[in-house]
């Protein structure tokens, strides 16, 4: 049976300016010049899903607890039905989750992300070998 | 044969605010902590390729010249061989034009752009479907 042997790796491959091109896909669904849905908002729907109120979702952002409460209320009533519900909600800060429809949204979004980069690989493998390595 | 009869208008459709939601795809490789190239870089070189000069292609995008300047100097040292040939250059703004390099990359990055959202169309339709008309 063949062995595989690794080479060593090459000065070049530690040097950390020779790291991979990175892909980043973000799309956003604009409603005349507001963004309805889009990156800053699914991450904070992702932060409220882990962290449990809106008040530790803007902190793990490094955000404003009235910046995350207004993206949260801008996209509920961008909504048919809401993406969050607040248990007590408020100034107080108080616990929130996310109904299906947040937990779809996620779900979508990352899907879209994901799937997206797939179906330009040829393109983005075209792109990338135009930059140097 | 017959007829398509198209129907009248509602107010509904006729207010600006029941305009349908538009979805906007962005694509960005990164190196590290730069953009290599962007939405900002490639709207940059299209312009450039339509106005002829960096200088026309600032303005066009209501940009500085020494930050065009700076965005093709950025974009040009990431690339194996130059998007873009100055005529003249330096502070004089004279002209540049793209390379065959430059035109593959604004090529391949709409295609991008479309292809992504063609991929996506399933989601693209569920995620419009939660937000209200």
């Amino acid at each position: 049976m063949a062995t595989t042997h690794k080479p060593t790796q090459s000065a070049a491959e530690t040097d950390p300016a020779n790291h991979p091109a990175e892909v980043r896909f973000r799309m956003r669904i604009m409603k005349g010049e507001t963004i309805a849905l889009g990156p800053g908002k699914v991450s904070l729907l992702e932060a409220v899903h882990k962290h449990g109120s809106i008040s530790a979702a803007a902190r793990s952002l490094d955000m404003s607890y009235r910046r995350a409460w207004l993206l949260i209320d801008e996209l509920n009533r961008s909504l048919k039905s809401p993406a969050t519900i607040s248990e007590q909600g408020g100034q107080s800060g108080g616990g929130c989750v996310l109904t299906p429809v947040g937990e779809s949204i996620i779900r979508l979004y990352r899907d879209v992300e994901t799937q997206a980069q797939a179906a330009c690989a040829g393109q983005i493998e075209s792109l990338t070998k135009l930059l140097k390595p």
